[in-house]
């Protein structure tokens, strides 16, 4: 019997998790984290009146969501000023990334990013056989301008940014990025994640001109609006590149609960700003904890800090692994010489004690080799 | 300037919506549907259970699903008596079917379906540039035997097969499925759709073999279950077959209040019994209401009937215009010579009550042309 024949594209990936979810590690430990500071989640929760949404959109659950999005794309362009026809709703950026890919990459397709970057934005570029092309850090930020040298250099199809960036928490200035699209080819795609850019200080954005056809955005509900588990992401761009996404989408991915909680959540600006002012209250305390401990807190535009434990990777991965052991989920999603760092979600007062708590054990534990 | 470069395949596709949603007509019409019997959605709603849980979810919906699925695929495969490795969760299974399609067909492939089956499943094939060769309903039925020759003369990787189908509403005996699998060659992949199959007669659904690779079995929430907005699908097969999933799938896509959901669901027997009745004592009312306009009902194993109107599409057209008119939401997704029915979902009694009343004046209208 010869089985199911996977096309040689597929054959040739490995099956893997990008992320190894919390779950799973608890379940492995044997027992709960008392701090969940790992996965950049909004630990500050979602706004009380999407809570409300989604519990009254749970009795209406039979009903398919609306495929089109239609009020979510409205409000939300209502929202950038841009028209519903600049906007595309998926399941979280994750979804849409691979939308992307899967319209513009081509086995052999050349692609640009920044070494140690999204691994999900890699792992879509591999799954569609796309050829990825890396660029380093520089000064523990991305490097703008070496991105478009590089994708001038392999007349990339598509280059990826994170503005602010994770896994660095650092950013990048609208100016900055305006030149980069400058130095851009022109049939060079742009694709910038802003994830975490209500976090970032006013000019990190750059203005919002959805006719520009070198340049598509990333936006979610998963971080500032404390609904990473809904599924929610949208992306902005010329009218023509979002229909394409109709050639490929599933088209009722995002279901009612979903779109229900984050229309409900776009409406409350008050917890937004909320959630805001702790994130950068925790920042400051996460700063001042890695300092009492003589490391080094990476300055940080998103709601998580990216802190240098001072030595090389094995000693970071030893201070993860203490962190780990003393119940405290973090990651450390570097690749080398950024892997010196591990990085904290911005947590509660209470989450940031248990990290206060468990951190000078584990850099003595790590230090003790 | 250029613009981004899609592939030469994307380039290829039209932007489409495979169906447009009852939200869209409503906007379009400018007034609400009366009854919402188009989509096979359970207006029976999810089990009380499954509606706390998801209640309980939305304030915790901040964090991330499983993205393992860890809990629900363990359930699932004690509810099956298969293993945890047998079972993949996915966003419904239209999600799930583009994944597959991905996995097994590469551009040129043969695929083989039923003329006039799942459009959603034909609109995966055409988008990884699979070729479709399609075999004729027999007496309104899905021919198991027809699409296995076929499956044998074009080579196929992939048959998909739906029972109970959709849109007929009718279906094959697993003995029939049983048969159909011997005639396969051995390396084409059946997918068999089960989507409805809660509502069919004991011996529909072939036992499960889950260590079968010429096998994988589409079940969902969406249908039974009343969860169709939530988007929780999973596929039942060989072990290595599954786990090739993890090569291309959106790995955080089923969201945490659709995991919980899910499994108090599926923990509610009694309330899924209590929707199979229901649907049962609404599928004889559709069947009564028919005859009583002088129109065929066809058998059916779903949560919908197939109502054949007796002349050709143009008429069976013209029926379900008047439908509309009158606010009832119902669809016609068939083609020649199916398309001589309309479908209409198991509504509760006072959406057939609705029905009843507006099916004389919309047949009246139709005959009048």
């Amino acid at each position: 019997m010869t089985g199911p024949r996977l096309t040689p594209l597929s054959a040739s990936l490995p099956s893997t998790v990008p992320f190894v979810g919390p779950e799973a590690q608890e379940r492995a430990r044997g027992r709960p984290f008392r701090a969940r500071l790992g996965a950049n989640e909004s630990v500050f929760g979602p706004s009380p009146a999407a809570i409300e949404a989604m519990e009254r959109a749970a009795a209406q659950v039979w009903m398919y969501g609306d495929p089109e999005n239609h009020d979510l794309r409205h409000a939300l362009a209502g929202r950038h000023g841009v028209k519903p026809e600049n906007i595309v709703v998926g399941e979280g950026i994750d979804g849409l990334l691979g939308y992307l890919v899967r319209l513009l990459v081509a086995p052999g397709d050349p692609v640009v990013t920044s070494a140690g970057a999204y691994p999900t934005f890699n792992y879509h570029v591999a799954g569609y056989g796309g050829v990825l092309h890396t660029v380093p850090y520089r000064d523990d930020r991305e490097d703008a301008l070496a991105l478009a040298e590089k994708a001038r250099e392999v007349d990339a199809k598509l280059v990826y940014l994170a503005n602010p960036d994770n896994p660095m928490g650092t950013w990048l200035s609208a100016g900055e990025i305006a030149a980069m699209l400058e130095a851009l080819p022109e049939s060079t795609l742009l694709v910038l994640d802003e994830a975490y850019v209500e976090f970032a200080p006013e000019g990190t954005a750059p203005p919002i001109d959805a006719g520009d056809p070198r340049l598509i955005r990333m936006r979610t509900f998963s971080k500032a609006h404390g609904m990473a588990g809904a599924r929610v992401g949208y992306a902005i761009g010329e009218a023509g590149l979002i229909a394409a996404f109709d050639k490929v989408r599933n088209h009722f991915g995002v279901g009612r609960i979903a779109q229900e909680g984050a229309l409900a959540a776009l409406g409350d600006k008050r917890h937004l700003a909320w959630v805001i002012a702790e994130v950068e209250r925790a920042r400051a305390r996460i700063g001042e904890i890695a300092r009492e401990n003589g490391l080094t807190p990476l300055p940080s535009a998103t709601n998580f800090v990216t802190i240098d434990c001072g030595g090389d990777g094995d000693f970071a991965r030893a201070v993860l692994k203490g962190l780990i052991a003393r119940d405290v989920f973090v990651r450390m999603p570097f690749v080398a010489p950024q892997d010196r760092c591990i990085r904290v979600t911005a947590g509660r007062p209470a989450d940031l004690d248990i990290f206060a708590e468990a951190l000078p054990g584990a850099l003595a534990d790590a230090r003790r080799g």
